[in-house]
C-alpha cells in the first residue's frame, strides 16, 4: 500500500482523556480511534494487525478441528434465565440491555456458552456426534464500571471463544491439556511467548480451578507470581496453602518473584452445569440420556493486541514483532519516488508486504512517523543511498543500519 | 472437510415459525440457526458462504482504491444529535438503545456516516488528503417492527458499507459513476448479476434520485418495473411521470413489465450534510474552508445470501453459485471410505475445496443431504462406479451424470 494512499495520520498528541500507553500509541499512530472509553474503532493498520492475531489463532485451531461459526449479539432471556446468568446484578451489572419495539427484553451477548448450548442441541442426539470443538470471533459487549486500560479491557471487544463438547470428564481433560498446548503456540507465533506463562488461577463455578495465560506486562491489572526457571506460576490472588497442597508446590524449592501482568487467555472447564440447565444431552451405547461435557477457551484479540504495543515498544513508538505487523516493510522514499516504486513493486511480486511512504514530506517526520508505525524492517531510498549502492536497511528494533544492494533486499528480507 | 466432523445436521422441517423461503432452506441445510426473528447464528457452512461473498466485495472495492477498517456498534448521543438522527421516533423507531451502568444513554449503531465523518475529522485537513475511499464489513443493528423474511430482513446483520469523501460534487459524481460498475462486477460475480437491475428510485434527503440495485425474487418486499431488453428499471414507487421527464423515458419506447424484487444494494449521494453537521472540512489550494463532499453505498451480505438461496433453489434444496458456494466439490462415499479419501486427498491437494461425506449412512439419505445443501459438484463413489470405471459425476443444477476416471476428475472439474 501506498502511504498516499492511506487516510491515516499520525498525530503528536493523544486525546487528553486517554491515560492507557497502548491506546495513545495506537490512536497516535493511526491505528485505532476512540469512540468512547472502552470502545475503539480499528482504522485501516489496525484492522491489518487484527486480522493477522486471528488467522494465526484460526490456524491453530483448525489443526485441532475447531470448526468456525459466528453466534449472535442480540439474545432472548429464556436460555439465560435457565443458568442464572440474566440478572440485573450479574457481576457487577456486566449485561448492557435493550429491547425491541414491542417491548421484548434483550441483551447483548457478553459470553455466548449459553446460545452455543442451546444451538446444539438441535445437532447434538448420540455419542457418534462428539466431540465437537466450535468457536468463533464475535464481539463481546461488557458494560465495565471503568474501562481506562485502552485496549486492555474493553465494554466492546472482540473475542474468539471456543467451546469443546465431549462425551465425559475424561475425554474433555485430554481436550483441555491440548489446548495447553495450542495456547502456548498461539503465544509463541505472536510473540509473547518468552513472558507469557500458564497460571493457576481460581476455577469459578465448576472446577476448584483453571488456568489462565498470563503476559508480563506493566500496564497489566493482574500480579503474577512466578518462578521463571521451572516456569511455575500462580495469580496473587490465589497464592495459598491451597493451592501449595493441591499442586504438590513446596515453597521453598521455588525462587518465586511477583510482577505485574495481563490474563491474555483463559480456559476452563465448565461440566455438566449448561448442558444440564439447558438440556443438552446424548444417548450413550446403552441407550441411556447423558448431559455434554463441557470446556471454554477464550482469547481478547484486541487485549493481545494492547499487551504487544505495551511491551514491545520504546520513546518513539511501536516495535511489532513480524507476525502480527501491519506490513512487513516501510519503504521511505526520500525524493526518489520512481526508484522506490520499482523496489515496491519488486517486494510486492515477492508477496513480500510493503507500505511505500511516497508522500510529500519532510524526512525527519518520515522517519518519525516510521518509528510510531513500528513496522519490523524500514528501508530508505535516497539520492545519499543510491549513491553508496542500494538502500539504507533498518530493522526498527536495532540502531545500526547498512547500505545494501536492491538485488540483495529479498534474500535479506528472507533471512 | 469430512462431514463427519461437521456437526451440523441436516433437518426435514424448518421451525414452525419460520415462514420464509430462505431461512427455511439455510436452517434445514445447517447453514444457520434462528436465534430470533431477524437475528440468526451463522453454523460454519454458513459462515464459509458468507466469507465467500464478503471476499467477492472486498477484492472489488481494494481494487478501486478502498480502504477497509471496522467501526463501533455502540455510539455516543453527541455526534448524531448534530444530524438529528438521534431521534426516539427516526424511522419508526429503528435504534436499539442501551446505557453503561452510569446512566450514559448509548445506541446500536443502524448506519454510520456520522461515527465515520467524526473520525475523518481527524485525518482530513488538506485538499491533499481527498478523495478517500473507506468501507468496512460490521453489524447492523435495525430495530424493525416486523422481520419475517429470514436473511432478506435482519435486526442484526452484516452490511458492507462504503463512503466516499470527495472535494466536491464532480468529483465525487465520478466515483459514484464508477461505482455503478462496481456493482455490476460484484453482483455478476456473485451469479445474480443477470437478474440484477440497476434501478431509478427515491433519493432520500440528500439528492432528488439514488440508485439501488434489485434483483428479480418473488420474496423480495419491492416492486421492480422494467424493461429487460433495454435494461432500465425504475421502482415502482418512483415510476411517475416525474422520472419520465428527468430520465427522459418516452414510455412508448420501452416494454415495462412488473416483477417482485429485492434491493441488494444501494448508492447515496449524501452531499455535504454531514460534513457540515459534524464539521469536516478542508482548505483548499486558496486556503478556504469547504465541506467535504460524500456518498455512501452499501451492501447487505446476509440478505445477497438471502436472495441466492430464494432464487437458486428448487424442491429438493439449494443450489449454490460456485463463487460463494460452502465447497466446490461434495464428495459421497456409499461404502468407499478407503477410495473416496484418496480422492478427498488429491482434491484438497489440488486445492480444490471438497466436502467428503464419510459418515456412517444411507445411500439415500447422503443424495438427500447433498440435494439440500446445495454444492455445485456431486461426485460418487460406490462400488457400481468402480465397477463402470471411476466416480459418478453429477452437477447440482443438472439431471443427468456420467461416470468419469479418477484421472480425469481434476481437468473435469477445471471446466
Amino acid at each position: 500500500m501506498k502511504q498516499s494512499q492511506l487516510f491515516t495520520k499520525t498525530r503528536k498528541e493523544a486525546p487528553k482523556d486517554e491515560v492507557s500507553k497502548n491506546a495513545q500509541l495506537l490512536i497516535r499512530a493511526g491505528f485505532i480511534d476512540k469512540e468512547m472509553a472502552g470502545v475503539y474503532s480499528f482504522l485501516p493498520l489496525g484492522l491489518r494487525v487484527l486480522e493477522n492475531i486471528k488467522n494465526i489463532i484460526r490456524e491453530e485451531l483448525n489443526a485441532i478441528g475447531g470448526q468456525e461459526m459466528k453466534m449472535t449479539t442480540l439474545q432472548t432471556k429464556d436460555v439465560w434465565e435457565k443458568t442464572d446468568r440474566w440478572r440485573e446484578d450479574l457481576d457487577d451489572g456486566i449485561w448492557f440491555r435493550t429491547h425491541l419495539n414491542n417491548e421484548t427484553e434483550l441483551g447483548l451477548a457478553f459470553t455466548h456458552e449459553e446460545a452455543l448450548t442451546k444451538i446444539m442441541t438441535d445437532h447434538v442426539s448420540s455419542y457418534k456426534d462428539l466431540p465437537i470443538y466450535a468457536y468463533q470471533f464475535q464481539t463481546k459487549f461488557r458494560n465495565e464500571l471503568r474501562a481506562k486500560s485502552g485496549l486492555l479491557r474493553g465494554r466492546e471487544f472482540l473475542m474468539k471463544d471456543l467451546y469443546d463438547f465431549s462425551l465425559d470428564e475424561k475425554q474433555h481433560k485430554e481436550f483441555y491439556e491440548k489446548m495447553k498446548g495450542v495456547y502456548k503456540n498461539i503465544f509463541d507465533k505472536l510473540g509473547i511467548g518468552d513472558r507469557t506463562y500458564l497460571t493457576i488461577s481460581n476455577g469459578g463455578t465448576f472446577s476448584k480451578y483453571s488456568f489462565e495465560f498470563q503476559t508480563l506486562c506493566d500496564a497489566g491489572e493482574d500480579i503474577l507470581v512466578y518462578d521463571k526457571e521451572k516456569g511455575v506460576a500462580v495469580n496473587k490472588d490465589d497464592f495459598n496453602d491451597d493451592v501449595f497442597a493441591d499442586f504438590n508446590i513446596n515453597k521453598g524449592d521455588y525462587n518465586f518473584i511477583e510482577e505485574k501482568s495481563a490474563e491474555v487467555g483463559d480456559i476452563y472447564t465448565l461440566g455438566e452445569k449448561y448442558a444440564k440447565a439447558i438440556g443438552l444431552t446424548y444417548k450413550n451405547e446403552k441407550g441411556e440420556e447423558i448431559p455434554v461435557y463441557m470446556g471454554s477457551y477464550g482469547i481478547g484479540v484486541p487485549r493481545v493486541m494492547a499487551v504487544i504495543a505495551e511491551i514491545f515498544s520504546d520513546e518513539k513508538g511501536i516495535i511489532w514483532p513480524e507476525s502480527v505487523a501491519p506490513f512487513k516493510v516501510h519503504l521511505l522514499s526520500l525524493n526518489q519516488n520512481e526508484k522506490a516504486e520499482e523496489i515496491y513493486n519488486k517486494l510486492n511480486e515477492e508477496g513480500i508486504e510493503v507500505l511505500l511512504d511516497d508522500r510529500d514530506k519532510k524526512p525527519g517526520e518520515k522517519f518519525a512517523d516510521s518509528d510510531l508505525i513500528g513496522i519490523p524492517y524500514r528501508i530508505v531510498v535516497s539520492s545519499k543511498s543510491l549513491e553508496a549502492g542500494g538502500v539504507e536497511f533498518k530493522k526498527r528494533n536495532l540502531e545500526e543500519s547498512e547500505i545494501i544492494s536492491v538485488d540483495d533486499l529479498i534474500g535479506k528480507l528472507s533471512e
